[in-house]
């Protein structure tokens, strides 16, 4: 195993321990329990979105803790849910007296111990669960399909909707609407090599990907040879467009998401392939973005997000945010 | 060779079509001959600065185009300098009347290629060249240090001057200023495929690591074992603090840098190390930044850059800035 670390018990809190020396200006680093909580505290009147889940998804999701995204984020082990008690010490850190806002990706692990902090803690909260992988029906770790990098795309959107003052019933419906509006699906041409583990989660040939991997290496819908960066939009484009209902002239947001290894040049690449099959259904690009957000560690590969956007959306996406991984506006 | 490319011919402007696509806001691209431009065309007044190399190294350099950073950035082929009428094409586009100024990587060719430029086109221009990497003195491509890193603070910290109408004279002592400011120093966990060579430019063993890595592969100081990231951040900080002179009590930009393939998850862990490093040796950590900006395609591994900081430098570094890859102020 090849990595830049010390021991691998410490993986986690010395990469979270320079993420707070880092980003000094946006977060706050707590430890036992450990979360990532936006910094300066609770805004009162304002729902607190608290995401969380397994590491190894950086920059997902303390990297988009901050104005306009999460109050907090909760880290796990390297793809291991977090705990009740990091939610319950992030919640009680972040209560601006407005209720907590659960955003919750649907692996097993994660749901569970959401649900569990939400009522060890009681209070008024409202989840929303992510489950955006078109790929498989279910898996590994998820009843039902799997959360993955649409995520972001609630987070920053219902985030920039609590900044303006939505109450709770109204950051969970958007939630849920923009979860329900976007799909994803992913492929890898590589594997990823979980700390602990040692080794490579799973292997695949010289010339061989697996289509529409999740996020843990987990399985897809088939092993099948590499193609053309074309033919391989196209199935992702695909999938998601038509699991999606996505139709002539509706306008999307348009998520080409690198899964740690690819370079920035093939994923650029991918978004033109990826664009210009938008273009043959019919569907505009209202909005894009392209980048390494939606990780699963050192996995070379990437996943396209399709949101169907409306104005609501559209407004809350392009509002400010300050985070370490998405920044713009005033 | 796995990649997410159609043909290896057309990698170079099939990825930056996408670019152009996705980052319309803040760039424009053009073709025949290739640049990409601040959206808008040139601003009345302001010193122009272009930069430019070859490619692979994304966001480097046409992530920086926009407001307070470049004018123009001028991509060669993959790890090929970029050709004269590249440069002047753009320098034509973006001349606002009050000069260019080259910022240049310290390679022969793209040494050569910007002088050529700025003599067939005439007018005032002045060049900056940046050799910011202190693990060898001169390299395969490179008579003298090479330019690795830094280039980005000195686009930067230049680029916020020139918005604020700093004139070339000016700019250029300025930039020499930050380049002579800045060292840094890389290492590599795994070699990188230049798609029109087909082949990994290097081989490492299992447990092998190149100190010292140039950003094209070429070789650095030694073969060495894989070591803790303490002890590797130990190497590389002491390197570039020694070779800068960096005292007790100075402040420095700790800039820690991915080149392609590691995961952000362990650059914070990198950046947590080289933030203890520093304070050992008294350095105070004014600024900060860490991801993957001056990137080796795929290639696993870190770069480390410190950057001594003055008033003025961190006011300028400050300022608010625009571009498809590094994005803060108003």
């Amino acid at each position: 195993m090849k990595k830049l670390i010390n021991a691998v018990e410490d993986v986690l809190s010395e990469s979270l321990r320079g993420f707070g020396l880092a980003h000094a200006d946006v977060a706050t680093v707590s430890h036992d329990p450990t979360f990532v909580a936006r910094r300066g505290g609770p805004k009162q009147g304002k729902v607190a979105l608290i995401s969380g889940g397994g590491s190894g998804h950086e920059p997902m999701h303390a990297g988009f803790v901050g104005y306009g995204m999460l109050d907090a984020a909760c880290p796990g082990e390297v793809f291991t849910s977090p705990t009740p008690d990091q939610m319950i010490a992030a919640a009680e850190a972040m209560d601006g007296d407005a209720g907590i806002l659960w955003i919750v990706k649907n692996y097993a692990g994660d749901v569970m111990n959401f649900e569990m902090a939400a009522e060890m803690r009681g209070g008024p909260s409202a989840t929303v669960l992510v489950q955006d992988d078109v790929a498989v029906e279910s898996s590994l770790h998820s009843q039902g399909r799997r959360g993955v990098a649409g995520t972001i795309v609630v987070e920053k959107v219902v985030g920039a909707a609590a900044e303006q003052g939505a109450d709770l019933a109204t950051c969970a419906a958007l939630g849920r609407r923009v979860a329900e509006a976007s799909g994803s699906m992913g492929l890898a041409l590589s594997s990823c090599t979980v700390p602990a583990a040692g080794a490579p989660t799973f292997t695949l040939g010289e010339a061989e990907i697996e289509m529409g991997v999740g996020i843990h290496g987990e399985p897809g819908r088939r092993r099948a040879a590499l193609d053309r960066a074309d033919a391989l939009s196209a199935e992702m484009i695909a999938a998601v467009a038509e699991d999606r209902g996505l139709r002539h002239g509706e306008e999307v947001l348009l998520f080409v998401n690198g899964l740690g290894a690819t370079p920035l040049m093939e994923l650029y690449l991918m978004y033109d392939a990826c664009a210009r099959l938008c273009a043959e259904r019919g569907l505009l690009i209202g909005r894009a973005l392209v980048g390494n957000f939606c990780t699963s560690l050192e996995m070379a590969g990437v996943s396209v997000t399709l949101t169907r956007l409306d104005g609501e959306i559209t407004r809350l996406w392009d509002a400010p945010v300050q985070t370490a991984a998405l920044r713009w506006g005033a």
